[in-house]
């Protein structure tokens, strides 16, 4: 057995998500058979398990092969059996069995994509958040900055969240503005289910003006679910990045 | 009868083009489709007539409608009934009868993308041109430096092109990168038909390396459209924008 180490792009709006399910397919299940296509009977594990509809510029996954692949042809030929699905295989490489996509990754990054205007968007329709109404962005940098450090994120975080801790540490929150698309750049060694939705959603309430940017340290500190505002749709939402250590070194 | 301007964004995906034509859905058909539901009989003048499958990230036409409407429910009732057409009016304006889309307008911009790299698109699927080899922008450039300025651009311009001369005066071309993106950005007055992706398609095989840099000027110098390289597709094309001499004032 050799282990790989793939980084992938997709679009998330076909698929129930990263993790396999028996209601739909999931991008875990396109890539599996796509291995299959290769005589592959291989699990693929995955950095982070995106939810239905949330896109990857870079998730980050790892497999066992029988075969000994010579890792660009690997990345050619799931290219091939994956098509038409939009998954893309980014880079193929042959890594150690010590790396483990999920338990070595040390940082992930995520971008939230909001397009500010009265029109709908005919060119990046299901690739961002369409908000109509003007938002203020100095009030939800405000808002983040509660949010910034080690907290326990019970607030913004799915009921249906399997992680034995609500403790995080969040560790950037960034807000950017160019022409009418709004940029939310966030990172952490690790999110909780619905972590990142649940904060940009919050954070939208506090730039629409329906929530004084306070309100965001008081709902963090309440420790309640339903304390939360809205969960912002998975169409905004990009896994962009994960760091690991090996990664420094060379 | 009063004239408005309209900016426009629309995927060219789906649609035969701008112009109206018998053999499928045209952008300019949409919107007097959409015209047409809110009660007015009107023809829409465009300043580009977009080919088959480009798209715009600002358009601008004209439309003279018999209602006085006040701009902003104009927009919002228009972007309504072109539902599900990936067309979106970003703005709309009331605009004097000497205001003509096309014949005012001063100054057009293009956007031409290419992403290069190997793997598909999942994510930019139809929306840039994917090219799978390295591109020399160096070279690029320097192919593009011959076509800047007053010629006689014959080579570039398709057979059905329908304009009186095919001289013109190119001001611009300019190519960058970001990551495995690539754009260049070309402005004129005005363009012959095809003239835009004639010169990508002609720069990327200088770009490829399977043309000598100098060979751009000595095609444009023979006046031939044989000797033109490849069409490039429409995919990665856009209308960026259009400038008119009344914007300036004010």
């Amino acid at each position: 057995m050799q282990r790989y180490r793939l980084t992938l792009e997709y679009n998330g709006a076909p698929f129930v998500g990263w993790q396999r399910q028996e209601n739909g397919l999931s991008i875990q299940e396109a890539l599996e058979t796509a291995l299959a296509r290769l005589g592959e009977d291989a699990r693929v594990t995955g950095a982070g398990r995106t939810d239905r509809g949330v896109h990857a510029l870079a998730q980050t996954a790892h497999v066992d092969l029988a075969r000994n692949w010579q890792p660009f042809r690997l990345m050619e030929a799931l290219n091939h059996h994956l098509r038409p699905a939009p998954i893309a295989v980014l880079e193929a490489r042959r890594t150690g069995a010590d790396f483990h996509a999920r338990y070595s990754a040390r940082r992930r990054y995520y971008l939230y994509r909001i397009i500010q205007r009265r029109a709908p968007l005919a060119l990046e329709a299901g690739l961002a958040w369409h908000v109509r109404y003007p938002l203020d962005l100095d009030a939800m940098r405000e808002g983040a900055a509660a949010l910034i450090g080690h907290h326990d994120f019970t607030t913004f975080r799915s009921v249906q969240c399997q992680s034995a801790s609500p403790i995080k540490t969040l560790d950037a929150i960034e807000i950017d503005q160019r022409g009418s698309e709004i940029s939310i750049c966030l990172n952490a060694r690790s999110f909780l289910h619905n972590q990142v939705r649940s904060i940009v959603g919050t954070l939208e309430r506090v730039g629409a003006g329906r929530w004084r940017a306070g309100r965001v340290a008081e709902v963090l500190a309440a420790r309640d679910r339903t304390a939360c505002g809205p969960v912002a749709p998975p169409e905004g939402l990009y896994l962009a990045g994960v760091d690991y250590p090996m990664d420094s070194g060379g």
